[in-house]
């Protein structure tokens, strides 16, 4: 067990000589020292490593030794968050699916195209967001890069194989049904964000993971490899926003049931849209925020060769 | 004149000491130095300050004069580019409404729709990310911020006024054919960027112009204002991308054109759609660059107070 257990076992609050009230007090409030008086008094506080920074350790990487001290984290509430909201976003999809879209099946009715917006959500978001995230975990930054590296490349692949279920999905559909395939702006968009992920992959996996390419070649893709990373999940939440809107255009198209009378069902799927949009925000937000990267993706030497262990 | 003008008309290659044709051929064949060998021979050259550097900060800001040595930029190219796009999609946008859905007016009629799309592309997603990047200008760099301050704010209120008259010609074209407000996913996200853009305005406003906000306070605003600056771009993104899809549907449902025939029109403003897709990934690219970063953005003391002469 490394040395920085113990010394967490021994000052679980965090705050080594800070009573125990005081500390939770602090942790719970701890928005309050977002607005600080300009005293600089609360600056001088000392707030790692904190329970909830190795508790947030634990439940996102499922490991429980520590070591060290690491940088100052808010992750496990913000984890706790996103991890609600992205359940809540697949859930959501598959509910309306299921209870005003007639259920699932694989039977080439729309019982499996209802396949599609759940596979799509649940891969081209959800588990792209987590993969994406891995290296904000702040166990990441020590030790070797490796086993990082392959959960980021296994999420990721997971990620692909829901998508290409999504996709495998509406093209049995409309052949079943002898619907055109590939016309509409969100086909276009969507089907872009997909092979631009496959593309993503196989360089990643290709520079990263296998051991060929040098040093100079892995730096010079690394900002790259991130900035792609961004912008296809920007297009896959675009692709959802789109989608979820023509489908709804699709479903709610009798007398009695128009979308511009906005049913039960248009409220449910309107709001998951935004839901969607509000993960990729947060999503967005941990890989922009600061403090939570690595600290060599936030300066110009990114663009440099990386160091010989980085390999 | 400041002395680094002269500077520049004496050395006008950029590289003191290089004969012309061969700073020449290193500017336009500056792509080959983006996969240097491993020797770090080029790596020692110095690229400041070039002609194209200053072309570029006269090309973006209209000014003539330069002053001191800027940092390392290719800013040219990019800004060329970048400008031809966002030329380009609007005047895409609007031959599409021209030559296809019968051309403009303000009458109520679908005349008067057509000026949305066109409002809300010069809007929401090019005036909006021109005035994103004004504080990537290296000018912006020296002396007061001020100028650039109100140019930024400048920007983003003729967007702002462009995105209010763009709901002003669909809300009344709704009103005149008496169709529905507000049910699509479109709409909801569309109107959800307006609003959550005139907070973002109103804030950047009272905390960054008006005298009132004491440091602390903007220290502690400006990375949310940057982070919503790129959240309601993606959502303005997603919205247009969900509207021209929808919009497509509208017009093209009758048996000789339908969008599934993927016609001209279709074909057009599909490409459209992944056009702008290109835009907003350029503007995210240009934010995103460590190099063109203001350098107290790129660090976690962007959430630290600003020092006195950032006020």
């Amino acid at each position: 067990m490394p040395p920085g257990f113990f010394c967490l076992l021994a000052d679980p609050s965090g705050f080594l000589g800070t009573p125990w009230p005081a500390a939770l007090w602090l942790k719970v409030f701890q928005f309050k020292v977002m607005f600080p008086p300009p005293t600089g008094r609360i600056s001088e506080m000392s707030w790692e490593p904190g329970v909830w920074d190795v508790l947030s350790n634990c439940c996102w990487a499922g490991v429980v030794s520590f070591s060290g001290t690491m940088p100052t984290l808010r992750l496990l509430p913000f984890s706790i968050l996103l991890g609600v909201v992205g359940i809540l976003c697949v859930g959501l999809t598959g509910f309306w699916c299921y209870h005003w879209r007639g259920g699932f099946g694989w039977d080439g009715t729309a019982r499996m195209f209802n396949w599609h917006p759940v596979f799509m959500v649940m891969g081209m978001v959800v588990l792209y967001g987590a993969a994406a995230l891995v290296y904000r975990l702040p166990l990441s930054r020590r030790g070797s890069k490796l086993p990082w590296k392959l959960l980021h490349a296994a999420l990721a692949l997971v990620a692909f194989l829901l998508a290409v279920l999504g996709l495998v999905a509406v093209f049995s559909y409309h052949k079943a049904r002898t619907i055109a395939n590939m016309y509409s702006l969100h086909s276009w968009v969507g089907l872009t964000a997909v092979v631009l992920f496959s593309c993503q992959w196989l360089m990643g996996f290709s520079t990263f993971l296998l051991p060929w390419a040098p040093t100079w070649l892995r730096g010079l893709y690394k900002p790259i490899h991130v900035f792609f990373g961004c912008a296809i999940f920007m297009l896959a939440i675009a692709a959802s926003i789109s989608g979820i809107n023509e489908k709804l255009f699709f479903s709610l198209n009798n007398a009695t049931v128009l979308y511009s009378s906005l049913p039960p069902e248009a409220w449910f799927a309107n709001t998951l849209g935004l839901l969607i949009v509000v993960l990729g925000w947060m999503v967005l937000w941990a890989l922009s925020k600061p403090a939570w990267k690595h600290p060599e993706l936030d300066s110009p030497e990114a663009q440099q060769p990386l160091p010989e262990e980085d390999k």
